[in-house]
């Protein structure tokens, strides 16, 4: 089978000048790998006639695939679409059903349509419309002999809902491999501690299933790949080994479905039907808001309070002054405290709650930067943890929500 | 003065499947950029001699500057370093200097050395080596003709480290000229009305001040960036028509110096020592994330109730379930009894309360999915608004943060 070859183009000055970082080019990249594409360059280059020109030129003869975001917009520094008629020797002409989508988008919002706006609609003859119903920049889609050109928005929730519609496309557009892989996540393990328990279990893959660990903050993702042209041998394959991993590792698997450990825990908490409260202090709302970033969690999901100076401590989660006094706002009485009162006040079957020094400052020798203290309550029951997280506020702020869910998820389930 | 061209290019078959999101291209080209080096082009390729072999050829012919990361590390799928003895026709050489710094790394680490350590201390016979402290993997600097390849390894934190002896070399070696800009944040105006009202303002912009829309979620940086010989007559020049548009747009700019709108928000609460507390429904949690993301946010902020429930809000914002009953949970009346509630509870200054449906599901045709009421607080008085945003729930919750944020910011400063 032939490969499919792809390149990503990026378009606009401010990626060059190092303003803003660019990560449409992976979230495009990935998706193709997925399909079995072959990314082989990724290129970004100034919002200028003679760079888009040249570049795109050259993209167009030499891969089978080019896939550009950026330069759609309606202001002035943005003039892809015009270079783009010069390479095709096209005109632009109104698109009614893009005037229309622009309209409507406009409308919704409570304004009336600019020029600028109006522009948006015209588009090259020769090209096919993605309509995005996200921006007033549509896609657009142009095939010269056999060679696909895509030119999408560079704002990323745009790009995203058009490559909804883009990879189908490439999909029928050409022949592709067969790959098929499935993702283990997992929490609570370092990489390197992981790696060394699944060495043996790595060595006897065959040599038909790649294996990758993506790490990231308290988690590491395991994705196995399997190339080949039968899809339900591959998938067997894979579900073989899995099921091996789930007997070396079961105490760190949070699931093979989803990744975000929020909706793992919410569609726990919802087959159970049980309810839950927050209160954080360290993680000052990060938690609730994993919690409710999911849609349909206020059916399980009933609130926190945030008590980010004592006297919230003391007077909405009757934490005792004489503990904090004693013992710090960061110590497991008072997180069990908080807890157990966050439960009763919001009336809920379970809590989390957090406390903690997210940092950069506040560190003492017996508690350093990056000290927290969880409790969960479940059914009567509390469950206590001290961590020692990161130097990092943002990182110590996402660990501690993570680790927060994850001891629920657990208790819950008798782990 | 000549212009100075510089091109980067990433190698490393990782970035180009999606699996690593490239940082060091964004970093470089803002070093770059501020000693007014033009960064053309950003690259990434793969692992493979052909592609590195000529693109490199074409890059060290057509830019000054070409400064590579990735794959120097000991490992086999790592042969930029042969690759680029055969661009030059040179030979590996043994390097003393090296060879110490990653015997002492290595020995830092309790290791001993292996022969693939060894491997790192060979360099090509004409380069010059830049040496790193931070990891086994030299940088190299090779100067062809006056055209400039630096080869520098993958890892962030190491490539950092030898930028700091790469930015002195590049001004020693060129004649650069001055580059000076400077950022206008707005906030509450979209881009193509924003570029309307400014069209006058841009066509009698100097020609060598240019201008860029950079637009994100309910923002739109302005960047105004002015090149020449003079520092301090460039910046007078571009501070003369950032006055110009405060003139303009009084209502949209929050800030000239920082972005992040909850800091712009924090320090004037911290100057005024006024005291926040937030009552989240819709935006569940996150608004109280970005304000507590801000290290030192404790100083101003108390907290927050986040009420997910209708029951929460009756029992601890004491919302009158009359006014549930008949206007909902979205409406005016329900965030002005929240907004005043917490502020009272949590005995702060100043509050901002939130109800709206984030979506997608829960729409009605009177209030349709993105319709949220936010209720600002601030010394007795309360303002409030309702917004329709998007149909997508984490934009809908962003803008109703930063949308609340802005409300208070203006109300406070009586705008």
């Amino acid at each position: 089978m032939k490969k499919v070859t792809a390149c990503i183009v990026t378009i606009g000055d401010e990626i060059l000048i190092g303003q803003t970082l660019d990560t449409n080019s992976q979230y495009i990249a990935k998706l193709l790998v997925e399909i079995g594409v072959s990314v082989e360059k990724m290129l970004t280059i100034p919002d200028t006639h003679e760079a888009i020109f040249s570049t795109l030129t050259h993209c167009i003869e030499n891969y089978d695939i080019t896939l550009t975001t950026g330069g759609l917009g309606p202001t002035s520094d943005d003039i892809t679409k015009k270079t783009i008629t010069d390479i095709f020797g096209a005109k632009l002409i109104l698109n009614q059903d893009v005037l229309q989508d622009v309209k409507e988008l406009v409308e919704r919002k409570g304004r009336t349509l600019t020029v600028n706006n109006k522009q948006q609609a015209l588009v090259p003859e020769n090209c096919e419309v993605l309509r995005n119903k996200r921006g007033t920049a549509p896609g657009m889609w142009f095939n010269r002999n056999g060679h696909i050109l895509v030119n999408m928005p560079g704002v990323p929730f745009e790009m995203k809902g058009l490559m909804e519609q883009v990879i189908p496309k490439i999909k029928e557009t050409f022949s592709l491999p067969v790959i098929v892989y499935k993702m283990v996540y997992t929490i609570g393990i370092p990489e390197a501690v992981l790696a060394t328990k699944l060495e043996q279990w790595e060595k006897q893959l065959p040599s038909f299933i790649r294996l990758a660990y993506l790490p990231s903050p308290g988690r590491v993702k395991l994705r196995l790949q399997a190339q080949g042209d039968n899809k339900a041998e591959l998938e067997k394959q894979i579900d073989k080994e899995i099921e091996k991993l789930f007997a070396i590792i079961p105490e760190y698997i949070y699931s093979t479905e989803k990744e975000n450990l929020s909706e793992v825990l919410g569609d726990l908490l919802r087959n159970k039907k049980l309810t839950l409260a927050t209160a954080e202090s360290c993680t000052g709302g990060y938690l609730a808001h994993l919690i409710t970033s999911i849609s349909g969690s206020s059916d399980y999901y009933k609130g926190s309070i945030i008590s980010y100076s004592n006297e919230v401590k003391m007077n909405l989660l009757d934490v005792s002054p004489k503990v904090l006094e004693t013992q710090g706002a960061v110590s497991e009485p008072v997180v069990i405290q908080m807890a157990k009162a966050v439960a009763q006040k919001l009336n809920t079957d379970c809590s989390i709650a957090t406390s903690g020094i997210a940092g950069p400052t506040g560190g003492t020798p017996e508690k350093p930067v990056g000290t927290v203290w969880i409790a969960v309550y479940y059914k009567g029951e509390i469950i206590t943890k001290k961590y020692v997280f990161t130097t990092n506020r943002s990182i110590n702020i996402e660990l501690a929500s993570l680790m927060g869910m994850n001891m629920l998820r657990k208790m819950i389930l008798g782990k």
